[in-house]
């Protein structure tokens, strides 16, 4: 066996133990080192023997790893952790903040050009696994309607806008898909669906002591852009039932196309679905798949800045091309 | 704009057929002549003006065609048709006979080096899609177990040894997923799922007139390979409501994944679906989609014999990489 390759993690939350994890389940891949920008005493990780280090030191590996895994979040860590690895490193990122695609990827890939390595942006479900069904799906029937459902699961961005509410100790938001609005995008009649008819919004929500539960409620149901477009559902709980039912972190979602061949217009749909445990570790595997096709681009000369647009799928595989062929095609 | 890509389609059956009606719907392209074995004159196309041509004549029309869109069958067709054309041009095919996929993929991967064009071979949706889905979901949940079901649909394969059998006349076959199977394999639990429990098979079969009907159902039900190992039913019906109701080639199937990640074994499934009302018009598409790749290909210089398994998605779409990470990512 050829040796193995080298792996380094960036930010050690949900997502860099995930990335861990992952990393063990694929035995062509080693961990080499996390990097932290917490004191790295601090923190003490799954694999035995391999250093934690401050991400200050990340350059003095540059010879020793293969590829930089960055679990960063997208609001305010990769655009600064971003084109600062990029160029040094082959690098692997979620980075999730869909109208800053086009600016985050300039950026990627001028570090990365500079650098002469492969950058993969964007990596992960949605962006990621859904976007390569979009593409498929459209490249393959160009009229068509495509939908996108998400859920049920839990949403990062909408819980955080629950916390910020006068009044909430601690809250958890289910983005619920609606199974008609699924019917009809599969029915093939390619109709327009609203954003309420697409997805409800579930909330669990922890009141402080004596607060206005009716005024919190308002407060959520009539929240622009988060919650007034939504069917909104709010449920008063404890804390304990708050960690009880509800620390898990499931998610996925859909992607449908329909569309239409032929001069009889010939019908046809086409459905992707994720049905997730655990959404930060499957993220996390998606990252370490893509992290070797980028060890793989750069060792063939390719460089710059990439999607999952850009990635041929046999480089995401363990198995050799002739094996691939043999027993997936 | 650009110039259109110019396409050629060798054999007009209901492939070749779907693939003319394809073209029509990308933009980007046009059909420049049809190719048949059969007398030119005998053919009537859908598009006006294209000439209808000899085999024998594709030669001649090696500089004015950008790829070659192969529509002959896999048995006896595309064994001989497939390296007589590959290294002349660019080729595309769905060569489906799975068994013997590494033997052709050399055969064309030798004729498309010496011609410095590419050939990209087995595509369609199963080999296909279904071979992208398959390799996807692997590299991302190295542990787990992949099932795939077919249908419900018309198999060619089962409908021809129906009409080989004694006394038949004319007969189709349906190939149905068993409902318990797909929720089994989609309950994330892995079982081993045996031939009979994931497909049944449904015969409608039009006896010769004084043929012994429960003699021919024996028959079908006692064959090897083909019926013998599933749950047959044998549905007697007449000419005219084979003609009626069974005339259409819808088909589709199901291939879901259930792997697990992380210390504790949190369990995802991953399904991708399809759902057509035309198997030949859907299969079609798939081919013109990777027909646009196998030019852009070969224009960046690569060449060889290729399965999806090597085309980066963002060469099958006919918008640009900032139109793609802008909009689909």
């Amino acid at each position: 066996m050829s040796e193995k390759m080298k792996v380094g993690i960036v930010g050690y939350g949900n997502l860099g133990r995930g990335v861990e994890q992952a990393i063990r389940r694929n035995p062509d891949m080693e961990l080499t080192a996390v990097f932290t920008r917490r004191d790295p005493k601090s923190l003490r990780i799954a694999t035995q023997g391999v250093p934690v280090l401050h991400v200050d030191e990340a350059s003095s590996y540059q010879d020793q790893i293969d590829v930089m895994i960055l679990c960063g979040g997208s609001a305010t860590d990769l655009p600064e952790m971003g084109p600062h690895f990029a160029g040094r490193f082959n690098t692997i990122d979620s980075f999730d903040t869909h109208a800053r695609i086009p600016e985050y990827f300039a950026a990627m890939d001028a570090k990365a050009l500079e650098g002469g390595k492969v950058s993969i942006i964007s990596v992960g479900w949605d962006p990621g696994m859904f976007s390569l069904n979009r593409i498929y799906a459209q490249s393959i029937l160009p009229q068509g309607s495509t939908y996108t459902f998400w859920g049920r699961g839990v949403s990062q961005g909408h819980s955080d806008a629950l916390r910020r509410v006068p009044g909430v100790k601690n809250a958890i938001q289910y983005t619920v898909p609606i199974e008609k609005a699924m019917e009809a995008a599969r029915s093939g009649s390619q109709p327009e669906l609203s954003t309420r008819e697409k997805h409800l919004r579930e909330c669990y929500v922890v009141a402080e002591e004596g607060a206005d539960k009716a005024e919190i409620e308002r407060t959520i149901k009539t929240m622009p852009n988060y919650f007034s477009d939504y069917d909104t559902t709010v449920h008063f709980i404890s804390e304990e039932e708050l960690k009880r039912d509800h620390s898990k972190m499931p998610h996925g979602g859909f992607v449908i196309r329909s569309g239409e061949t032929g001069q009889e217009g010939h019908k046809h749909v086409i459905e992707y679905s994720l049905k997730l445990d655990s959404n930060p570790e499957f993220t996390a595997s998606v990252l370490v798949c893509y992290a070797r096709a980028a060890v793989r681009m750069a060792k063939g000369e390719d460089k710059g800045a990439k999607s999952v647009f850009d990635v041929a799928p046999a480089l995401l595989s363990m198995e050799s091309p002739e094996e691939l062929r043999a027993h997936l095609l």
